[in-house]
């Protein structure tokens, strides 16, 4: 493409509301734009990028044999009264009446059409397995959209579905989208844990992985070990049990509970300041409305409450921390003096306050905490477990003597067995060979597609702009002649173009009458990985190769060798179509 | 692809609801299924084909220098208000809110956006011109959506705009959309007319084209010439100014209007028998509300009024029949026996009748006409011109001895001038080369992408399925082995499979374990344009090779002289990847 007739509206300011890098570069490179919160335009640089990740997607998507499907975004809000998710979703569900007062939704996801699809039309176990998927485009009013393409309102979306007659197979069909997805992000240039998720309350009844890419602006945290290939989302990451005797055993030395006064003392940073004690010597006492019933969870002063586990444990929906109303029926005492002895709602104990000898909590009376508070001995450790976040530096669940990193991620991909949640509440059923009716087994599968955009250049860039992956990039090679007034510069640059393109290969040829200075900025501001100038030494039949990114400096290079050098490069990165 | 794990639930009826051929055979055939009233899933083959459509366009776009976007499906109503389209487009336009009660609607079209879009970033003339297109969801609230993927309600379309500094350059966009939308009809096996149409009040300044696909189910009239190349819709087709005297030049030996009983002769057909007089006798009198004003448009008995030239003629947007209560309080008389003579509404009275010698029309009284009505004398010719529809047999208004045909069509594709209706409301300017801000002369450019499988489908099918030309087809080649439990036929079966595979060939193998009769008839519905069939001549090496809609009989091939055979037919049929 020549660059003086494409649009490509580059910016020289960072726009004020982008606080992620692949937002800034985005905006300022020309590849998106903004139409409201949550919405963008894809302009020919970034449309040209989300082709490529769509590429790739559907060639390993179909490499596995799944069929592409496209399904609508119109929805009839009858499905999802059906599926019992129309009310469960909240407002994030975009909501609208077609002229007949009909309710229909946006999709933002398509479990409810494709179960409904396919259940009409699966008659026998003989016609499964079968996994559809589509690359469409999602709807969803987030609260808070923000970090340009990482949390949108309308976003492009692969979802895949996998229906079988039985759990092998259907692990079968998870283990080859598993598989696609790790090819998937490698070809994108991504680096990713796939990590183990929590299925939810409201999941499936099989296992989950969610596929992070590693970046400091993610939204998620991964807790990953030090030693061994353990990863896992903090909603999922195991807290080791703590080695050793069990708590209340050799209590005969401590004596009974002492209250003593600690006014203003609410939080565990008072707390440990005020009275010169380390954090873990403190039991947080936190009390919850677990679908509407009162609990109180005890984790370590140290440590934060993982709410998954927690109503994994209950077998709850929601859960919200009690308000200050409830927490001082409940104590008897403002917030921040509650604590386990004599409390008459049912404790959840972590298994690390369940191991200490003794720790200091709440009185449930105001300014006041109790010290020699011994775990079985003061209060009782009927319901103990791993009700916390696992953090930094913590033992690894997983091996002998691996710490726990907690590192940022973002969720490009999620692979799901939802088992029979949907075929039941659907009816999509089958006959099996026996001729009984029975629901059939699915799995569901997505990518963000336009998320990978950011998480490419969270990953990919520098202070210049983006440096973009080979499989992404919008092109491959970005022609740039010092000046456009040279004519043998001019020439040289038409011809290699013209070369370039005759092979097949994506290029960028700037033809703009600009200064050398701006067009060496935009070239990096877009990041296109080879970079050609053509200056004086087209005298010399000779020009400058540069590999954006690369580090290293610009290479003199014969014209002439040019084009078999770039395919060479194209071969090495895996690029092999041309 | 293995037809056994693939999913085209094909049926043994026709859906009951399906009017139109394609719409029957789409649905037989499992390309798709109705979610809801005009709005569909593809399936695996109305993927494939809709993924052919889309690919053959976009190349042709691309071939242009037109660079591809995505522009949101969710747009802000408030911009729809600025270009005035809010109000006027009435209840087809789908109005949602947000979870901030902000109004927001669905896309049917996206002049608004990318104005807006292009008139914040284009500066100066030397960024145009430059033309934009999306592959793209569509949404409208069609009142009446019908005849399966023809009306929808969530549809594909291929939407581009070009922007110009001037007309000239805006007339080169809009031939070369023009030449671009030639070639993909063609590639897609589509016999189109390219006619004139009518750009509407609320049109731009410029010409329109529309692209019709010429079928019997289609809900569009073309009128083209016995003998030259003459082609308009009927809103636009001019009908021909009769040669010859004016009316009431020679009137004089007419009696003045004489008042006859015609009782309960209301109609053009009753007057007509009832009298025994001919259609192009009668003068018709309509009276409409234009802009909610009346008028009263007269043409001759056997011709047929178009709203368009007279909303045209008039300058309105709105024009609809007087109800009969305005009839009456207008003309005095019951409706069936308005009539020119004496009313004191504004007349428009078409050439054809502005040439009669003398006519039968309506007397102003019920249960009377007048005859010996001279036009000119006996009323007044102020206002004439074409406001007729074109009909059969009528003279070309383009040639000397052409008569006009009406025949049906299907609009697949529209050009159109817009001019600067657009970018003057929405403030798209740039500055021109002496510094001076212009708004930006647009022109905008449609293709349904997914009615183009009915189109194609309409023209081409016969009683047992489809036929699909080899540009769209979801496989070219289809193997159904006679029986799966012959060792022999399998092996052949598989092993062209695989080579033609290698070969990059699309192909799609019957290895179900079904009837061969049940195989057939699944083949000749899906349409799929080559057919191997391999029986026990394989036994020599031998199959039939047959041709889908080729009339002719299975030819006996070699199998070794397959894939040969098939890359030969790929080649003719410019099928060019292989």
């Amino acid at each position: 493409m020549r660059q003086q007739s494409a649009f490509i509206p580059t910016m020289r300011e960072v726009p004020a509301d982008a606080e992620a890098v692949s937002h800034q570069w985005l905006v300022k490179g020309g590849f998106i734009r903004q139409l409201s919160a949550g919405v963008y335009s894809f302009l020919p640089l970034g449309r040209r990028v989300l082709r490529n990740a769509e590429r790739i997607v559907r060639e390993e998507m179909e490499r596995t044999g799944a069929q592409e499907v496209l399904l609508p975004a119109l929805q009839p809000a009858e499905l999802w009264r059906e599926s019992g998710r129309y009310e469960v979703y909240g407002p994030e569900l975009v909501r609208l009446r077609d002229r007949g007062e009909r309710e229909f939704v946006l999709g933002p996801t398509h479990e409810e059409v494709v179960t409904a699809l396919v259940g009409q039309e699966i008659g026998t176990y003989r016609k499964l397995p079968v996994t559809l998927f589509q690359i469409q485009t999602k709807f969803r009013d987030e609260r808070r959209p923000r970090f340009g393409l990482l949390r949108c309102r309308e976003f492009v979306m692969k979802d895949a579905y996998s229906f079988a007659a039985d759990w092998e197979s259907l692990d079968a069909a998870y283990r080859a989208m598993y598989a696609a997805y790790g090819r998937i992000f490698a070809r994108c240039g991504i680096r990713y844990l796939a990590v183990e998720a929590d299925p939810g309350a409201i999941g499936g009844e099989g296992g989950t992985h969610e596929f992070m890419a590693i970046a400091e602006s993610g939204e998620d945290d991964v807790v990953t070990c030090s030693r061994c290939d353990y990863a896992a989302n903090l909603e999922k990451a195991a807290g080791r049990k703590p080695a050793g005797r069990h708590a209340g055993e050799e209590a005969a030395d401590i004596p009974a509970p002492e209250r003593f006064h600690t006014p203003g003392l609410r939080s565990i940073d008072d707390l440990a300041s005020g009275l010169g004690l380390r954090e873990d010597e403190l039991i947080k006492t936190l009390i919850y409305a677990a679908d509407g019933k009162h609990v109180a969870v005890l984790i370590r002063g140290d440590r934060t409450v993982n709410e998954t586990k927690v109503k994994n444990a209950l077998g709850v929906l929601d859960l919200e921390l009690a308000d200050s109303a409830a927490v001082s029926a409940i104590t008897g005492a403002a917030t921040g003096f509650a604590g386990p002895v004599g409390l008459s709602i049912p404790l959840l104990a972590d298994d690390e306050v369940a191991a200490m000898r003794q720790g200091v909590a709440g009185a449930n009376e105001t300014d006041y905490h109790l010290r020699h508070v011994v775990p079985g001995r003061d209060f009782p450790l009927a319901s103990t477990g791993d009700f916390r976040n696992a953090a930094e530096g913590e033992a690894c669940p997983n091996c002998a003597d691996g710490e726990l990193r907690v590192i940022r991620g973002i969720e490009i991909g999620h692979v799901f067995k939802l088992g029979t949640k949907y075929s039941e509440k659907l009816g999509a059923a089958f006959a099996d060979a026996g001729g009984e009716l029975r629901p059939v087994i699915m799995g569901c599968y997505g990518i963000g597609v336009t998320r990978l955009l950011s998480a490419a250049i969270e990953q990919h860039h520098d202070e210049h702009g983006m440096v973009w992956p080979a499989g992404l990039a919008p092109f491959h090679v970005h022609i740039v002649p010092v000046s456009d007034k040279d004519a043998a510069q001019t020439e040289a640059a038409n011809r290699l173009y013209g070369e370039l393109r005759a092979e097949g290969v994506e290029t960028l040829l700037d033809d703009r009458g600009e200064r050398f200075g701006v067009k060496l900025k935009d070239a990096d501001l877009i990041g296109i990985p080879i970079r050609i100038v053509i200056g004086k030494g087209i005298a010399e039949g000779e020009v400058e190769w540069k590999e954006r990114g690369g580090g290293g400096p610009a290479e003199r290079m014969a014209l002439a060798d040019v084009p078999a050098a770039v395919k060479r490069w194209l071969r090495e990165k895996g690029q092999g179509q041309v």
